[in-house]
């Protein structure tokens, strides 16, 4: 006879699902709030709440932690997911704040570009999730994920150099690039959080 | 028969108790440091001294390491948990030795409220390093260590706009933001080290 | 009879000092890229292809760790080491990159010497890699690593007074600030290489 994961253990994996899919609403919110004629304080308030939710998602999955046994892989995996997660979340947050806090009313193009990007980088880790529990196809995710990291790359280098052209006043370019050094920041998290599967994947193997 | 911990083994605690000790000792060097009047380059010199013990501490760490076959926790973890603590005082130090060089004569009310945060910091860190030994009662340091690094973030962005907000020439908020963000940094590493010991925690539990 | 180790699981150690042979590679590149009347685009597009080596062998190294049974050393700090190696390369490319983005034409005394650091690191480290092997000898590595890196920290601080002091326009001295950012990172993701390191051999000895 062979062990059984209880259900218990194996929520697990639509706890990460949830996590993951705030990530989704929170980069939609990121995608409004740079919008023309946006409400920006009203939005970066929702990305606060949001963000709150998303510790609220961390706190029970390191709860369940401490509760579980057997866990379905390694805790400090468990863990670490957890933690790359909410770090990605954090990030959004406070370029949303600083959005607001420095009273930032036009966005360069390249802003618009790289919040798509993180559009684009949640809805794949959201999609990549559940997949944790076969860990089957979970390689075109990072595949995907790398190349989303590399293209927002390059958007980040073009940007700057766009805001370091002499257009803008100086207090202007040190404020864009506060909030844009933040989404930059999430794209790398967004490529913690799929290094930290590819771990996984690679001790489960 | 049961083998006990030998006491070289046990050593390990009163290191890291050490250790956070000397973090506390840096992080007042940083409150006197932006006092009124203070001689600033006298307390950077002493703070840097304070950097060297540490780094004395956490080789002498390591070295037991080296030498101790059976260590109360895992040995990554122990390498992981001296290391964090290092960081804290490397950007400690740091954000003091950039105040001498850069000549700062007065500081915004916010730097004030930030190094007190990182007073407070290593006070709950060097009260919380002894009850490693029984792993009780290690949830209200992170706890509040996560409440402060929340409060921290909040004074820190508040700063930023500030700084931002056209009061200062330019040159003056490049070099202020230079030291603030060592100090968010070294209130960050906190944090990093709070999640180190959750994470032993979480393997120990 | 004991399982000897086959020649393909003993291929991680060439693996390792390819990846850090182009580290080498990188670096000098880097110090061809900032003399006088060096043409800078074209080295700078010499600097990408030398990423996308370094990429290539970091894939090599992930995609054997997943059709080898028994590793070396332990699967995750394989991971570790590769992912760490390529992303000092990562650094150097994109302050390269910057370089050109910016048409930085000159540069101050103290980036050549950030450069030349960034150098010797890479020889070190390269030089380090076929003693993963023994894991003897690690110890002048490390200490090494360290000690450049405080004098990289040296060159660095003193560099940003130097820029902040008033001889640079603001945007030349944003510009400039990006550049050496990124040569400080590079330097601090030597450390880390070094750091993993001696967390293998820690975990070995």
């Amino acid at each position: 006879m062979r062990l059984r994961l209880t259900p218990r253990e194996d929520s697990f994996y639509d706890m990460f699902a949830d996590s993951a899919n705030n990530l989704v609403t929170g980069a939609r919110l990121l995608v409004e709030l740079i919008s023309d004629g946006a409400d920006r304080a009203a939005i970066a308030e929702k990305l606060r709440a949001c963000e709150h939710a998303g510790d609220e998602a961390t706190h029970a999955i390191m709860r369940r932690l401490n509760e579980t046994f057997i866990t379905p892989f390694d805790r400090e995996d468990i863990y670490q997911l957890a933690s790359s997660i909410d770090d990605v979340m954090d990030e959004m947050e406070e370029a949303a704040d600083l959005v607001v806090l420095y009273k930032i009313e036009e966005f360069p193009k390249g802003v618009i570009h790289m919040v798509e990007v993180l559009e684009r980088a949640a809805e794949l880790t959201a999609e990549a999730m559940p997949r944790l529990r076969s860990m089957k196809e979970l390689n075109e995710y990072w595949i995907e994920i790398n190349r989303l990291e590399n293209q927002g790359d390059q958007v980040y280098r073009k940007l700057l150099a766009h805001l370091f052209g002499g257009e803008y006043d100086t207090l202007t370019v040190l404020k864009l690039k506060e909030v844009i050094d933040r989404l930059e920041d999430a794209a790398d998290a967004f490529e913690k959080v799929a290094n930290i599967v590819e771990t996984i994947a690679v001790k489960e193997s």
